[in-house]
């Protein structure tokens, strides 16, 4: 069993958002660790030791993050030198690491390196892929042949991801014998958790008792994750029949697996038939462009992006007839449709999404409200347009609408065979 | 000082991310309550009775949230019957008040409703303002005169929330003088953690001895949060006068304060201008006329932006002259600076930025390694373009390249008053 302890004042003045804790404690479950607990403590000496203290009586793992930075509020390493009776020593190769990473960006490596690359002598370094602080694991002694593991990483969180996953959990799983157990994640868009799970009920009622189903949802996507606990060729069978069975239920709205994103698999349909892609923006200004650009490689199938917030930028960058945004409004069907052509036009793209709506706050009209969408999509032999009423939220309201296109788009690729 | 205890085992699976708990602290925080320490426990009564004892330990003033909604699985409030020693009685006020609900909605009461309107004999029940569950008030003699304060809560977020507004949070007032504390983050960009460290080193040593700094960075952005305790006259004036100086210090890095984001800040200069941006985006690809556009009210200043992502769009959307591109690459000033000024000209803009670089991973050379980054900023009077190295990973170095150059198109407009 794990504790996971995060330390930093800033999360106990709720300045901060524990997503760490969240992450750590999933890829954790995933390799099939137990989490037992979460404690978030002060930058204080008393209270870490206190904290380490404590975790000792209940768990064999001991996972911390935060504190490991170069500043003088940093105090997790001198005490976690208290707590195993031991001194910083300077660390070459820490050190070594630190040296080349800023050499190579031009930088002068300070006083405050060096002081990062002193560790507590009998830890091992971790290194960290991302960053300047190594991590730290220690092995503490509980009984005879049986041993506590005290690992400290970075709360940054891209330093603390990395470091979890080239290094942590695969030492972790190389000591501990961890039961089998086998995810699989279903990605569904374009339908609600609680109609998604009325339409697959049957279906789920009817899964073998060792898989057990969670729904995750976010804005836009529904995420199914089976979990299956057992004899591994057997769980892979069943797990295997579950989401064959699922795909026949609901083929529209399921886009990928795991650790797909729409953007990706958007991009590798593309690639396949060697064509290419361009987008034309109003409500989701520039986020389509984001997510797509987001994929290294992605230079290689889009062109590029005409986010065209201002009416005056439709009419002169787009070509958009004016008599078309005077009669319909830019939030309408002849404009988002003649957005999608002309940007095939002008990019000279296999492609094109087009979206223009009402992300709110303000900007509605009685006949059409905030949330009020529409998506067109361009292929190389048509072009379709869709209407579709979100929710009040700016945010939650581009995110999903920038989703529901690329969906549409997958769909359409893959109808063109 | 306050404990926080949440429980759910779907925190300990990563499921869901803690915002309660980041919330609450925030809270108690500006109220003047100090949150000792926040624990995560299982739904298990083991764990639970175990988590209270070491919290009675600790503070005064334990809040617990999750595990008292209607369905089996909630075994809060039996756990506090035990840790207690009293037992559950129905409570008329707590059944009336569901049933008063229900009607107006015109749902049915149930058994379950029922059995939520069951309280632990000695506690004070909290309303519900928005929800069917009560929340519980306890208080514990710990030595003479002094009270240990329980509280529990419902775990959804909403009804959480409401409780601790309307009512735990102005019980808690009228029983603790809480002192007076401040807090005051100042937001920088471009400078990294440990530069920024060496550069403040005087100031920071110069500090009261209430005023406490602490160090929160960011992909791009480091803050810095002021937290002083003491009289609150005082306070305000020594962090006046210590953000006066940081001013002074570092005026280049300071962007802005608390909850400021650059897009919003460069947003408010350029409405009290009257004056309008554009964006001609190449490694960026989007994510500026993103950050933009999230803002609420942009379509006021912004116009749109160019994503020109092949060589070929740069050409014919943007009209690089392709001898610079040949020349001197994409990436490089003499392209960004055409960048910038033939977006001017075609958005018809005040202000443009122009992003050219190497996100990565790929697309480097011997010259110009992963990481080469040029940001032209076109003002009513001038162009400037500037160069950077940034890191290898893509999504870091979008979001460096898009604050980088917020940043100096932030202090472009300052300098045109």
């Amino acid at each position: 069993m794990v504790e996971i302890i995060n330390i930093g004042d800033e999360l106990l003045i709720g300045q901060v958002v524990n997503t760490n804790a969240s992450w750590m404690a999933e890829q954790l479950s995933l390799s099939g660790f137990r989490v037992h607990q979460v404690t978030i403590v002060s930058d204080s000496r008393e209270h870490i030791l206190q904290a380490f203290t404590e975790a000792e009586k209940r768990v064999e793992i001991v996972l911390i993050s935060g504190g490991i930075g170069p500043t003088k509020d940093d105090i997790t390493k001198i005490t976690l030198c208290e707590f195993f009776n031991t001194r910083l020593v300077f660390n070459q190769d820490a050190f070594d690491a630190v040296e080349k990473m800023f050499a190579r960006r031009g930088y002068p490596v300070t006083e405050l390196n060096r002081q990062q690359a002193e560790l507590p002598a009998g830890c091992t370094g971790i290194p960290n892929p991302v960053g300047t602080a190594r991590g730290m694991w220690f092995e503490k002694d509980r009984a005879p042949g049986e041993k506590t593991i005290f690992v400290s990483m970075p709360g940054v969180p891209f330093e603390m991801k990395a470091m979890m996953t080239d290094y942590v959990i695969p030492w972790l799983k190389k000591i501990f014998h961890t039961p089998f157990i086998l995810h699989r994640t279903i990605l569904t868009q374009g339908i609600g958790e609680s109609f998604l799970a009325a339409r697959i009920a049957d279906w789920e009622n009817g899964l073998p008792g060792n898989l057990k189903l969670a729904y995750l949802p976010q804005p836009g996507i529904v995420r199914l994750r089976l979990s299956g606990t057992g004899n591994e060729d057997q769980v892979r069978l069943q797990t295997g029949e579950a989401v064959a069975k699922l795909e026949q239920l609901i083929p529209d709205y399921i886009f990928g697996y795991d650790e797909d994103t729409l953007e990706e698999i958007v991009g590798k349909l593309l690639l396949q038939r060697n064509a290419t892609l361009a987008t034309a923006e109003s409500c989701t200004g520039g986020y389509l462009a984001h997510l797509i650009t987001g994929v290294p490689g992605s230079s290689a199938y889009f062109k590029g992006s005409v986010v065209a917030y201002a009416n005056s930028i439709k009419e002169s960058i787009l070509g958009i007839d004016p008599e078309n945004l005077k009669n319909f409004g830019a939030v309408s069907e002849q404009v988002v449709t003649q957005m999608a052509l002309s940007a095939k036009n002008r990019f000279k793209a296999d492609y094109v999404i087009a979206t223009s709506g009402i992300a709110g706050p303000g900007g509605d009209t009685p006949e059409k409200p905030v949330g009020t969408t529409w998506i067109a999509i361009a292929t190389p032999e048509k072009v379709f347009a869709s209407h579709y009423l979100l929710g009040d939220s700016r945010d939650r309201n581009i995110r999903r609408t920038a989703l529901q296109a690329l969906n549409l788009l997958r769909k359409a690729i893959r109808q063109d065979k």
